[in-house]
């Protein structure tokens, strides 16, 4: 396998068909996340273990993870909000497990309905259980710190408060933390002081991904800004699908399209191959008729001698 | 009057208008260059010093710099392709005068019909014009390379030719050279190199100035890259209005709400009230129905306690 600089995260499967009401049919998800891995994506979040009341569009995440798995060289992450999540995922086969655990507790009680202490508790429970399984069937687990540039209901989120979460989770027993700009608050000089600053405080290797927001149009400015302070794993969606549904006004990942492009226009290597990943495109298109898709890179084309 | 970090140089009512077909009336011009003014703009490119029957919607803008003149403290520039051109705007009494100078031979003959030598002898030419004035009604001569990032005709062009032609710009008598992406080609490594490499060349202080463009949505994050490289002024337009229609497929300035925002988030003044700016749409949209006009944070909204 070919060495790469930067691994993005593609989160559209996830964040982005949990934001959508229609269902994407099993069978053209799974050719999606094949023709992703096969554009030269390393890692796909394909999926969440929530409940299927509470987002039916992603119930079949366990049988896509078991499609996911026969690909070589994936990584398989999904996110789940509890312990019950967890146990599923770990059933399921996962290679990587995230929890999102919003910095504001306002927006966590509003997302998951758990104050922090609760969320931490379950964080222990989860590592417990991850203890219980022989090392080579471990998934990574990491804590997703969310609202970590800002809440839409709280506003300005501390930096105590982030660095505090951080040294929490690690605690706790994460084997990484990462940081989300859920409501699209963040600008560049934050990203380059926060990450530095909680990078200072649980170890450079333990915080290596971000997941960024492009709802105020700074998400490729605040990309560089990560990559500036060491950041190595970035999350981002194919044409842009997705965001939270739950931060009021906050919406629109980052456009893969346009993060591979703006990477390997800058000489890091993604691994991606971006014609095919355009190309990608179609089934989605095929599959959610009439949704929109955004980013540059497909409708302006590359630059001659690309 | 208070001191601002970074210049933005809004560059709608001439970039702007040139790309528009419909023509915007001279008093709406007007009221649309006070205000910007009244939002804390402290430059403006008013318009461009070129034939009528060229681009009939810059064909007021003599006028449109004596009404911009009686603005206290605003720098009044404008393009100029010629000797001619310079001429007209030294009589209108312009702050600036920008003559643009593609580094792609093929570009710069498709623009202006001429070969780069015989550009540099008209920027002699106006040089020589120049110097018949009273030092204080002298104004500001910028020798702008455009296609500076690669050309849609050419591809890529040599970093030693942007060198080669800042050199001679100055020697020629350019009071300082600027930086255009013309054709959306900038990467933000490539900005920074390509910055540090001319104000190697040319000195610090005769490169403060960069265009550009978000043809490939790498507007913002190129700027950010101009910030670390030492820029002090960006050009950028309301709505993100205009680009280059010489240049087959490039189109889209940089968001100026967009760029004040990401610039005053960081903690950078620009000294621009972004309430008031984005109150200034209406001015476009009124005079230019139908009209898109781009931009995230108008849409977003500014976030909680900004």
């Amino acid at each position: 396998m070919k060495k790469i600089d930067i691994v993005i995260s593609e989160v559209g499967p996830r964040d982005g068909l949990q934001n959508i009401s229609a269902i994407m049919p099993l069978p053209a998800k799974k050719i999606w996340v094949s023709a992703l891995a096969t554009a030269g994506l390393r890692e796909i979040e394909v999926g969440s273990f929530v409940p299927a009341r509470i987002l039916p569009q992603l119930a079949d995440t366990a049988e896509l993870v078991t499609h996911a798995q026969t690909i070589t060289g994936l990584t398989v992450a999904v996110l789940v909000p509890n312990y019950q999540g967890a146990e599923n995922a770990v059933r399921a086969g996962v290679d990587k497990i995230t929890i999102p655990f919003s910095a504001s507790e306002t927006h966590c009680l509003a997302n998951v309905n758990r104050s922090h202490e609760q969320m931490l508790e379950e964080v222990r429970k989860i590592v417990e259980l991850l203890k219980t399984l022989p090392a080579r069937q471990r998934p990574i687990f990491e804590g997703g710190i969310s609202t970590a540039f800002g809440c839409t209901l709280e506003g300005h989120v501390p930096e105590k408060k982030i660095l505090e979460l951080a040294t929490s989770l690690m605690a706790a027993g994460c084997d990484e933390v990462g940081l989300s700009d859920t409501t699209g608050y963040a600008d560049p000089a934050q990203v380059r002081r926060l990450v530095g600053a909680v990078k200072a405080e649980v170890g450079n290797n333990n915080l290596t991904g971000l997941h960024l927001h492009n709802t105020r149009g700074l998400g490729l400015a605040n990309a560089l800004a990560a990559l500036d302070a060491g950041i190595t794993t970035l999350d981002s969606s194919l044409g842009g699908l997705g965001g939270c549904p739950f931060a009021p006004g906050a919406s629109g990942n980052i456009v893969t399209e346009d993060l591979v492009y703006m990477l390997e226009s800058m000489g890091l290597r993604t691994g991606i191959n971006l014609e095919k990943l355009i190309e990608t495109r179609q089934i989605v298109q095929a599959a959610l008729p009439g949704e929109t898709m955004f980013g540059f890179i497909p409708d302006a084309g590359l630059p001659i001698g690309y």
